[in-house]
């Protein structure tokens, strides 16, 4: 194994932690607690603060054959940033530099240390737009593409691969490879960048990024629209798609789950009535045309049986009914045995709502479920009592099975990680599994690179 | 070799062609001819109906290491369809098949060998939309995916990547395997639909694909701008972009070359003015929104100089510019030694049509040049001349090189095919190539998929 002297001799002194106390705070991601996977015992902590360091890092520690995991904003929830057997653990952190915001490009350049909240501030002061938002700004851009993360504004933007334009990535042998670039259209060979998306910290090393940005919008509007039973609510998403309107986001919650994240803010959720709810959010260019659709969308809902409909145009109003959203799974974390991402045909989602309640009734559990309902992408909340009563697993499986026979996935937007390799045997087409060990192999033929993390 | 007596076996004795008069129109494709690569003497064109005669004619050739080659609608301009080696050539042409036009997901599903046109019309008939239009509606379109096609609409929604949700794909080892799904996030493994996408028929025959439709468009115009200068029209398209309007497609045709079409359509191009234009077409939800547009454009036209603005609203009038200028290539194709596909950011394309300019003058040619401005993506025209003068490598080479100085690529939309794979050398990041060499491998382990296309 590499040993703290070699490190220190790449990075400095101050760069390497080898101290157990000093590195807590490396050791764990934001996976609930029941499902977290132990960091492993010998475990060394590195910083590095340029692609070169940590092609070094990696050129050292692939000759030696020491596993290397990547750490960014730590903000994962599929425990794919922890350590799990003895090594390196390789903090981004110093990597945080916004290199350029391109406004004649619409594109910005950043390290892949940067968190999502200073890039979003960059773009902003430039007065440009970057649409996706996966909820917590701590996380490391690097991270938000390794996990091609989704979150809320996916229905009008789509995920974090859309907005991806170029890597540069050091591979788990070492060399500094750039993919893609400031462009719109490449079709130079394979695409490796869309591979290096989505693989989790186990192809190689993002070190910068370049995304694409859009112009600012000029005008937006949430609403806010009550109904009285989970199924009115989700039926009504089919229907807004269809009508012709691209909201910016549509998001389902439930009254006793925002309701824990409102009170630990000491926040009021604005609806009064109702025990389920839409969240649609409305971006155009002029208020005029976010009006009209904002009416187009309500007359929908309306048909659909919403008991209220609340509209805010304010900014600081929307950003209120944002924030108790995306503090949702925070709230809720301590309770949790496992929060789970299934992701099903949009106009599915009725019907995955019915198997996940079946489920439920059947065990004789509660199962708090929120999601991204014009995604088809729900988080089905599975809590503390599943695992004291030793039915947490099953309830997982069948869940995923249902997902499953609906044509969907049992991660649209979390990711593998480390948690959720145990169950792929539930997923069909075991060849592609072969394929991604394959790929695997190619880029990285000593398996140091977060070995155990996003490919089984 | 495979025998036709074994391939007659798999798919019946009327869907074997061994005889080379009745297979001419197979083994070319609609690369300029100077630049077209000769097919092989022996070649036994197959045309299988299903994924499991696929599979049976893949396992078999995978078995006896024979070559085979997949063609779709032969559009590709990269000579990426023609089998340079001995073997089976693949049609998809019984792939024929439009399974589903999905609206309440708004999603298509079809077969491969469906034809672009055919699924237009399928899609238009439901109500919906598809977005992405690279020109000849005859391409298959398991051939736009696996060639992840441009064209003109790649402004607003992105090139085809973007609209590809599920693949089902015969490996070259025969197995059947489904990547992806009706999903709209998913982050179920390193994501090889996005690989096989672009991957130039050298990974997998793709046999069925599922598009994400949207909604029907209410409203569109197109903008006709006529400018006495190149560089007056494309410094005019990055204001455009950044003005907050963002376009379903803007163009740069110069009218040398777009009046040859108009010429050989036998319609009459509708500027009477200028010697360089863009086309800038805009969608809405209603007529005033796309009347607003178009009143800033013009307003960003006329501060740049346009000399002329021309304004579509009349379907068939949009539709007679779209045509004239969709048939340029078709048009100048017998004056043609290579057409070039190079792609910068697009805030660069003004200094790129200098580089174009310059090489031109230097070599003392003609270089007529069109491209999707928006995208950074031009179609410098290297004529039959440069051949003649034997200086079409060095010009081309020339003109590579400034597109990789600007952090631009060889190819955007056209792919590496088998024609562009001589120069790759000029691209950087050798190591790259490797990796796309190991994964073909993994795919492909006795290399027997159009060998010798999309990768070197």
């Amino acid at each position: 194994m590499i040993t703290v002297k070699e490190l220190q001799g790449i990075v400095g002194k101050d760069w390497v932690v080898s101290d157990r106390g000093q590195m807590q705070r490396y050791l764990a991601d934001e996976t609930a607690d029941a499902m977290r996977p132990k960091p492993a015992d010998n475990v060394i902590l590195v910083k590095p603060a340029s692609a070169a360091e940590v092609s070094r890092i990696l050129k050292l520690a692939n000759r030696q054959k020491t596993p290397v995991f990547v750490r960014g904003g730590g903000t994962g929830i599929c425990g794919g940033a922890i350590p799990i057997v003895d090594g390196v653990l390789l903090s981004t952190e110093r990597l945080d530099r916004v290199i350029e915001v391109d406004k004649s490009n619409l594109m910005v350049v950043v390290e892949s240390g940067v968190t999502l909240g200073s890039m979003l501030k960059a773009v902003e002061a430039a007065g440009m737009f970057f649409p996706p938002h996966p909820g917590d700004e701590g996380a490391h851009v690097g991270g938000l593409v390794a996990c091609n993360a989704g979150g809320t504004r996916a229905v009008k933007y789509g995920v974090m691969r859309n907005f991806v334009r170029g890597l540069e990535v050091v591979l788990p042998t070492g060399e500094i490879v750039n993919m893609g670039g400031k462009l719109l259209k490449n079709n130079q060979g394979f695409d490796l960048m869309h591979l290096l998306i989505n693989s989790g910290g186990a192809l190689g090393v993002i070190t910068k990024v370049i995304f694409r940005l859009c112009p600012k919008f000029n005008s937006s509007g949430t609403l806010l629209i009550s109904y009285d039973q989970r199924h009115k609510a989700i039926d009504t998403v089919p229907e807004i798609l269809q009508s012709g309107i691209v909201p910016l986001a549509i998001e389902y919650v439930e009254r006793d789950v925002i309701e824990i994240s409102a009170r630990r803010l000491g926040m009021a959720w604005p609806a009064r009535k109702g025990l389920a709810y839409l969240l649609v959010i409305l971006t155009g260019d002029s208020d005029d045309e976010v009006y009209a659709q904002g009416e187009k969308v309500s007359q929908i809902c309306e048909r659909n049986n919403a008991t209220d409909i609340l509209i805010a145009e304010r900014r600081e109003e929307q950003a209120n009914i944002l924030k108790i959203r995306s503090e949702v799974y925070s709230s809720l974390k301590s309770q949790l045995a496992d929060v789970l991402d299934i992701t099903v045909p949009p106009a599915s989602i009725g019907d995955m709502m019915d198997r996940v309640d079946e489920v439920a009734a059947r065990f004789k559990v509660r199962i708090p479920t929120y999601g991204h309902a014009a995604d088809g992408n729900l988080h089905p909340h599975l809590l503390a009592e599943l695992a004291e009563k030793g039915i947490l697993r099953q309830v997982k499986r069948e869940i995923y099975q249902a997902a499953i026979e609906m044509g969907g996935v049992i991660t649209g937007e979390h990711g593998l990680g480390v948690i959720r390799l145990p169950d792929l045997d539930i997923c069909p087409d075991g060849k592609i599994w072969d394929l991604m060990r394959g790929i695997k192999k190619v880029f990285d033929p000593n398996n140091i690179l977060s070995p155990g993390v996003g490919v089984f």
